[in-house]
């Protein structure tokens, strides 16, 4: 544990936005536990339509890893019966009213990645060549969704546990393709853009400080962030310059596949089966090259531990108890048993 | 209910980002009711340090209303048990870390003020000279805490029910006074100084819809914001342009009393006593006058009905199931009984 038990104050080049550090406040860092089970769930085994068998009951499916698979599908892509974007793709006539407000139509797509056949096969049970079929299988809608040219963003993201805002518990993630680019990833190309004009650097290539570090894979390294936003915060970063995940290849996908079930286990056992929310964080689908210098694409896990309150909903400054080489220790030397 | 039911994408010019609309995501907005219930308690009557009686299991009292009172206070400032920053005031050294990384010391103040002296009585309960007592408090607070020079920005804010944040069931708000501005306050001046500069007005007086408007008194407006984040959010503008929540004065204080009292009691009925996060979002301390001319204080209101997940948590875009200005029909037809 760290000695100094201190709050502070902390900012990174990548989000350029305050965090406040309360360690005094927390129990001690190896004591964090999550109160709430993930494994509690919205619906059951016998009633799930994302379960083998029940495929009838979905939304229409988009495409199935092995393609030609019946019943022993491994990963099925399709979209989401409840979509928060409409598929009606027209153009963007954005209608502006006075006093700067401006309204587009919610045109885009809404997708679910089913990532097991088996109810009760959660992201973390599954082996790394398993995961990385996940990992593809979002790859490669991603360059379908890219093919629209209306579509400027493409947020993947995992929601595991009802409270983090899971309504189905067979283990699925979530695709979203934007027509704007969301509010966070024009702020982070903004702050990283900055650095890189100061320095000639990338911010998140910068990153390598030991005391940060939890583990290092061949292609890949997964931190706690300098400025962790949330107690236990992982980021999962890979060692080249990237801008885009989709650029992503088989071999690091494996890589990749292996480090996730990694961090999600070590999350797991010290933490008590938390929720959490995954999410990649890519660049803009038509960044232009000069901006592929700054944009280093990376996985961010965050267990949910805290409750968010009226500070960090009014102002956007988090107070987090737990400061990040404290967190990297704890997770970087929890044992996971294979 | 509006007809047409399909998503849009808005932002307006005081935050200037995007929210996604997906109305054909939710229930009528007149179904939506909190599934959590605000007073269930993190701590009981008979334990509670905030009671009268029980002063002294507090932290050290700032100052109470009336100054001369015993145990017929009426309201309390008290320093918070488990501050998140350091009353330790040192001079504000910025250490700086390869790869941009900032740290400052995390000096600042966290106060509690306790709104009423009985147990079982919330903020709504109280009349609305009683809640202006609470907001004169807070005014008398900030003219302390901005007396020094190293506080730059004071957040004003209350978590209502254990989802929403809140640690203690007795009534209270808490105060902090940074030595940093925070990420939103930031953001928010920077988009409301571009709209200024691009039309000569102030973004928050040019909010006049009559569709978005529940409630007007003599000094307050209250209406859901064209772009709101979450459902059923409520903004209080005070009608005339003014920067700092602290140059309140004791007859707007009372008619704020009055318009918070309507919108709680409203709020409460029709969506069943929700958790709820209030936030005064004000000027930093020091804004020059340049500032002054775009910067309009205003209290946020945001009732507890959706979980946050992967997506808002990854990009900053929140996806409200109810459009505004469904939320402001709700709100203002349902009547409060005096």
């Amino acid at each position: 544990m760290a000695t100094n038990r201190s709050p502070e104050i902390r900012k990174d080049a990548v989000h350029n936005r305050w965090v406040i550090f309360s360690p005094a406040r927390a129990r001690r860092p190896s004591d964090f536990k999550s109160k709430t089970d993930a494994s509690s769930s919205a619906n059951t085994h016998t009633e799930c339509p994302f379960c083998a068998g029940h495929e009838h009951e979905c939304a229409p499916e988009i495409f199935r890893f092995p393609p030609e698979s019946s019943l022993d599908w491994k990963v099925r892509v399709i979209q989401n019966l409840y979509p928060a974007l409409s598929r009606d793709l027209e153009p963007l006539n954005a209608e502006r009213g006075g006093g700067g407000q401006v309204t587009l139509r919610g045109s885009g797509f809404h997708d679910v990645v089913i990532e097991s056949p088996a109810h009760p096969v959660h992201l973390a049970d599954l082996s790394p060549a398993q995961i990385a079929d996940v990992l593809l299988a979002y790859k490669k809608r991603i360059d379908q969704l890219r093919s629209f040219d209306s579509i400027k963003y493409v947020q993947v993201f995992k929601n595991h546990g009802a409270t983090a805002g899971a309504s189905m518990s067979h283990s699925h993630s979530q695709i979203l393709a934007l027509p704007v680019i969301p509010p966070t990833a024009s702020a982070r190309i903004q702050s990283m853009k900055e650095h890189f004009e100061q320095t000639g650097e990338c911010a998140i290539c910068q990153v390598k400080q030991e005391d940060l570090s939890i583990h290092e894979s061949n292609h890949f390294r997964s931190i706690v962030p300098f400025a962790a936003t949330f107690p236990f915060e992982i980021w999962i970063i890979p060692h080249h310059h990237s801008s885009h995940f989709h650029d992503i290849d088989p071999d690091m996908a494996s890589d990749l596949g292996g480090m996730l079930k990694l961090m999600l286990g070590k999350m797991s056992l010290q933490l008590k089966n938390p929720p959490y929310n995954m999410v990649i964080h890519s660049a803009p689908l038509r960044a232009e090259s000069t901006e592929l210098a700054f944009s280093h694409w990376f996985t961010q896990i965050v267990p949910q531990l805290t409750v968010v309150g009226g500070f960090e909903l009014g102002n956007g400054c988090y107070i987090n108890p737990v400061l990040p080489e404290d967190a990297a220790k704890v997770l970087r030397e929890v044992s996971v048993q294979d």
